[in-house]
């Protein structure tokens, strides 16, 4: 497996394109995007599970029931959610697509984020249409990642080459977080292309399964987002043959969409809202894999915990603290914890008590920007990873006035 | 029911002290706390659930197991959490409560509050235990009141005087957050003295019914504590016919300990680590009572939306994300919600859609100390109240380095 550029337009016959309609105030802030394969492509969704739906959901829940789906287009600066005419406006935004490519209305994906709550005119993104279709090129991936950022501070896009079945293929995607986030069975947003070719029920498949270990295991402040969705569009232009099965090349396609998960989920979780700094919790040696989740998840989302790596203070009662009440079956007394950056690593308790260790090393290694809190249970073989990042006044600045 | 002066030393038969005998540094802080009983007394306790338990939780289960105590001995600044020797040390601190006062050590209550995972030496607390005993009295309830604060920035005290069966009873309490605060089948650490006489079985119904609507729906930071813990003594001093069964005596002695236990729960709430504001969300019109408490505390442990408050931005699409992931049965479509305060009150939300408001009054009723979210679900008659309080710059700031 490779890494290459192009991000959404890497794999064979996509194009994108982001622009400044009108949505955002800032002129400088593009607030659409879109993303169009040259072919009808497999296509596979997860959302979010939080009863209150964006519009769009609702919406791109009809369009790719049938398993396909040929492009998508996004907004940002509004959530288009708990607006009574919101899927009107979705539907509305999907018709500017055909009116504007000839693709089909019904084979649009369209996605929203921003304020909840807050009417979402069709004016703006009706008068960009045309300059956003018009410019849909291989080299403007980056534009579109641009157009779907909100708090955002980096675009966030990832592409790599692969084999499958002797065929080079390739696999693209951009992704946006980075406040609500605590994807529960979906995520925030994230568009993967693909040019391998597979099916949609495999597409799906993978692609269930996979959130499981990654988007899913990210927190950024605890709140499931309305408008979480990933999707998938795989086209099949580069001529593999077609997954219909699990298998030998079923899994080589799940490394390689792991690998482009698991890169935006580090992206997302280090760009959250006001942080300064990636945790990485890695839990080992637990009853289960579950149990391992439910620990390494409890860990990330710690305020107390957040504030203390912050602080670059070494308050490993506040893992402990949060492995306790993580609802996971732990025996407290064999619980060991470590944190590790790359400047070094530095062991803070052992089975369940402190040890005593350098304040000053300890420092040293918390003042790096990416931290690994290492959690060996010492029971069975279960693990998991999960991803967040500290909680910092920036954090509360940004959320304490976001609407105006 | 009236409210009255004197605290835990409100009730008759009750003394207490606190002092400052050096495990915390700051010699004008008091950290350690005694309040005694002149007899035996029934004794209910409820505990956190995290599987990380402090040492003196370990303890105390023990002593109260017979249903009877006659003192409660507190220190601040240490947990005796996570330490070897901890189970050693809170038994210590039990023996010298035996010593200085002459009650047995096995009828004596023992917590500890403060960093988890620091060794606690039993040192400075042998030497200030002869003051603290000596200055035992019923003037002092406000002294272990102090003793027991870590980051509280007020001490937390109340009391009322109720009718018994013709006899006039006492009810009066401590209690302490002000981190770590999302208690879940017990809580912080809350001591409450009554001279009602009322048998060890019906007082542990009245405080296990009690605490489900009271502590367990009070979240400052989402973490649950490994030292929670509501201890309630009864000396039956009043002379009221003993409560031994439910009925009329322990419906009103119910709404006594409600009085106590509800006042306390506000005071932890607006006293959270850096808070500005107290948040109360009153749920009303839920399918059931449970539906209700899973939106009222979803809303008040948002982190997003205890930001927006900080912020005094009436977005009131946070309070609906939160209302969907909570994991209550509720129809989006049909819920209002309403902030108010001692400037106003304004309604934001109907039927789950946005309604036009005016900003700048919506600015002034949020511009108060105490913030009431008001949420009807238009669906049956379940309804809850939950407490807590907004995020801020100086929640990170206490947390970001709270060991050193």
């Amino acid at each position: 497996m490779k890494k290459i550029s192009g991000g959404v337009c890497a794999p064979a016959g996509f194009r994108a394109n982001g622009v400044h309609c009108g949505i955002r105030k800032n002129k400088t802030k593009r607030d659409l995007s879109l993303i169009v394969s040259e072919k009808r492509a497999s296509a596979a969704c997860v959302y979010t599970t939080n009863l209150v739906k964006g519009a769009p959901i609702i919406v791109t829940k009809s369009h790719v029931a049938d398993g396909y789906a040929q492009a998508i287009v996004c907004n940002s600066g509004n959530a288009n959610t708990c607006n009574a005419d919101g899927v009107e406006i979705a539907e509305a935004m999907c018709a500017l697509v055909e009116k504007n490519t000839g693709i089909a209305a019904s084979d649009v994906v369209v996605a929203s984020t921003g304020v909840i709550g807050q009417p979402l005119s069709v004016e703006p993104m009706a008068e960009g249409m045309p300059a956003l279709a018009a410019g849909l090129s291989e080299e403007n991936g980056n534009l579109a990642a641009q157009g779907i950022m909100t708090t955002d501070t980096v675009a966030k896009e990832i592409a790599f080459s692969f084999d499958l079945g002797g065929a080079e293929c390739h696999i693209g995607a951009i992704g946006k977080g980075v406040g609500m986030i605590n994807p529960n069975m979906a995520t925030m947003l994230i568009f993967v292309t693909t040019d391998a070719a597979i099916s949609p029920a495999m597409l799906q498949k993978a692609l269930s399964a996979d959130v499981k270990d990654t988007f899913n295991m990210v927190s950024v402040d605890g709140d499931t987002s309305t408008n979480d969705m990933v999707c998938v569009l795989a086209n099949g232009l580069a001529g593999n043959p077609e997954i219909t099965e699990t298998g030998k090349d079923f899994n080589a396609f799940r490394r390689a969409l792991n690998k482009v998960t698991t890169y935006l989920c580090r992206c997302i979780a280090k760009d959250g809202e006001g942080a300064t700094k990636l945790l990485e919790c890695k839990v080992t040696g637990a009853k289960t894999k579950n149990a391992a989740k439910l620990v390494a998840k409890s860990v990330i989302k710690s305020s107390l915990f957040k504030a203390a790596m912050f602080g670059a203070d070494a308050n490993w009662g506040r893992v402990l603290c949060a492995v306790g009440y993580s609802g996971a079956d732990v025996d407290v007394s064999k619980v060991d914890v470590s944190f590790k950056s790359r400047f070094g690593r530095i062991d803070v308790c052992k089975n369940g008590s402190g040890i005593e260790f350098s304040e000053e090393e300890a420092k040293k290694v918390l003042g790096a920007d990416e931290i690994q809190i290492l959690i060996e249970l010492n029971d069975k073989s279960g693990k998991a990873t999960a991803w967040g990042c500290d909680l910092t006044y920036d954090y509360v600045k940004i959320n304490g006035d976001y609407r105006t």
